[in-house]
């Protein structure tokens, strides 16, 4: 029912997405420039970091959403325009230059920018390659990778996926980008990452959709701890797959809930698996809790330890680290009914039972963890919610990466 | 009045301590089993972990201290005994054993683990060495390098303080040891800090002054986020001094307060110097914060951001990771009103004013972070708490350390 496919933002009909290099970063063969168009106007929805610090594209995006239309999506990378004293008036510049090329009203455009904060953004790179961005909108997959790329920073992987789904006999499409590799610990909402759909529903399902959705996916994500400052995650709806419009909830509400839940995690994983410098994508299955909270924030306390993920680095089973992390993640529970295994494609094994070490083969340990992506199954025996959050290894790149990101 | 002397657990008259390899370790060169006893019982009081997860000798000590009284620490390093189904038994036979030897009733010995969590503790090298370990006791400063030597982990450095100070005519001596490199991030204690004196003081007044002192100095101590499982800092007053025992609030209790944070200050900057891999010692002081609550939060999260500490290490002026962190600190500031600096041995720098970078020479940044201890001071000019964090950079030895700890 949910088909996987390919085309990113530009899978739902209507939408046409470009990126390019401006001139923002000084290397020229890496693009910091994207936009993505819909044909006609879309409900909106957004969801945005929770840290004080805001990007100033933030506020400017909160007050064109305040009528949940948006037709574009306008975001450049290298500097964050965050901390700036003249950052509303750049970003409200970014608005106005993406609006006289496009024709598409000021306040129907969502502004973003990642990269370095506190540094001056330049609004000159970005007039001048306005009409060279807009002229080469494609349909195809290309521009949604095109768009992509724009916006990583310390990304090396492009991060895509779209699906396919019918509400009511009308084939829908649903599909992302994200970028996201650094500063990750969302909290609301997340790094950046645009969706686009071509179902019809309205921007107060859309929103609810949206905010019910990141609590267990983008917010459930972390690399490094850090809740960065310019966390947006955007929906565009175009309605233009002729479904009915979705105005409440029901079964077309959950199919497209569905949808977006099926790209948000792939996202996710593509985001946690790609964190800077990480060898491995970890992703804790946290079972048997009293509450889907404690569960939640037990899970998160496992994948953002320090001393877990340095661990999972050198694919060493210290299962001790995981109850530590458990251990003061807020949330009471009966540590000596605590169960730990790993789990990976070289299989599974148990290293702790009832809240003690139980005799493992570290051989077969070691060949499980030096896997690509490794699951970390705790259960406590305790109730039935259950939650997964996903993270990635700590390693000398992400050391060597943070060490010098400026320079 | 407070002099600054040599010593350790060895300064305050009456105390004796030694270090031995007794073979929990592999590693013969590494002292693995230490003591410290006084003379005489003492008075003591303790803080322990608030990880649900607690190591077994924490168990011990909340049983042997019920009554306010000891006489004699006794701590392995290499396995935590935490996580171990018969973690309580073999607690309870090291102190068993220490009392045979040392002829100290069993309720009055402090028992501590360090080390890997989840592994079992032997308890045959413990007793076959507890002779060697007490014959050889010292009341010189060689006792306590000794013992301070034989609680070390991944330490590199011995941490060890003293002062000696005036109660009523009388000298008093306060001096600890403290181990701790990973997996600090205390919460109501921290680590393994052992503390004696020879003031006279009732153990309600210990317990009051200890926990109290712990908010400001230990509390605010971050390695990499983890709160361990087995920190437990405790005090022993054995009264040798003379001076009048103090039972009350009120001067001689003020001049002790202040030794006590002498000691622990000193001790706390040496853990966070000595972090895991570090290579810069890192001091926040956050200044013009509402409440004391606020600006300790505030201190603490920019000294816990991997991002933060990162650009520690790459000696990187990048502020904006400091606005990002105090952003997400939960504390509600007014950003545009935020100042920050970078200040050390050579010099002052200011980089950020009103929320807002400012022109700075990124050459005299460099030169400043370059040294060894680096003072992050932040500046909210809201009102007149303040508060100091320490912690230290990340770095790829962190990694290594961590990456590959159990072989």
């Amino acid at each position: 029912m949910y088909e996987l496919i390919e085309g990113g933002v530009c899978a739902a009909k209507g939408f046409r997405a470009n990126g390019i290099h401006c001139g923002i970063r000084r290397n020229r063969s890496k693009l910091d420039l994207g936009l993505i168009v819909s044909d006609v106007p879309c409900q909106a929805a957004a969801v945005y970091t929770t840290n004080l610090v805001k990007g100033a594209p933030i506020y400017v995006d909160q007050a064109h959403l305040s009528n949940g239309i948006a037709q574009a999506v306008i975001c450049n990378s290298g500097i964050a325009n965050t901390c700036n004293s003249d950052g509303l008036e750049k970003a409200n510049r970014m608005a106005a230059v993406c609006s006289r090329v496009t024709g598409i009203p000021e306040d129907d455009i969502i502004v973003a920018s990642t990269g370095v904060i506190g540094q001056p953004l330049s609004i000159e790179p970005i007039e001048n390659g306005m009409e060279e961005l807009f002229s080469g909108l494609q349909e195809s997959c290309e521009g949604s990778l095109l768009a992509e790329q724009a916006i990583m920073t310390t990304d090396t992987k492009p991060k895509m996926a779209a699906v396919s789904f019918e509400i009511q006999g009308k084939t829908c499409h649903l599909g992302g980008i994200a970028k996201g590799s650094g500063m990750i610990h969302p909290n609301m909402a997340t790094m950046l990452v645009f969706i686009t759909t071509d179902a019809a529903i309205s921007h107060e399902m859309l929103q609810k959709a949206l905010s019910h959705d990141v609590q267990s996916t983008f917010n459930m994500t972390s690399v490094d701890g850090d809740t960065s400052t310019n966390d947006t995650c955007c929906i565009l709806a175009n309605g233009l797959a002729g479904n009915p419009v979705i105005t409440e909830d029901g079964d077309d509400f959950k199919i497209f809930m569905k949808a977006l839940n099926t790209v948000t995690i792939q996202l996710c994983r593509e985001i946690a698996g790609d964190g800077e410098g990480a060898t491995r994508l970890l992703e804790c299955r946290l079972t048997g809790a009293v509450t889907e909270e404690d569960a939640r924030n037990l899970a998160k306390s496992v994948i953002c330890s320090s001393l877990v993920k340095a661990a999972m680095f050198g694919a060493d089973a210290n299962w001790g680290r995981i109850l530590c992390a458990l251990g003061y993640a807020g949330v009471q529970i009966d540590v000596s009914r605590v169960d730990v295994s790993f789990s990976s494609d070289k299989g599974e094994i148990q290293v702790c039972r009832d809240g003690s070490g139980v005799d493992f083969s570290e051989e077969k340990a070691k060949e499980i963890l030096l896997e690509k992506e490794i699951d970390i199954l705790v259960t406590l025996h305790e109730g039935s919610a259950e939650a997964r959050a996903w993270g990635c290894d700590l390693t000398y790149d992400y050391v060597k990466i943070n060490g010098d990101y400026r320079t």
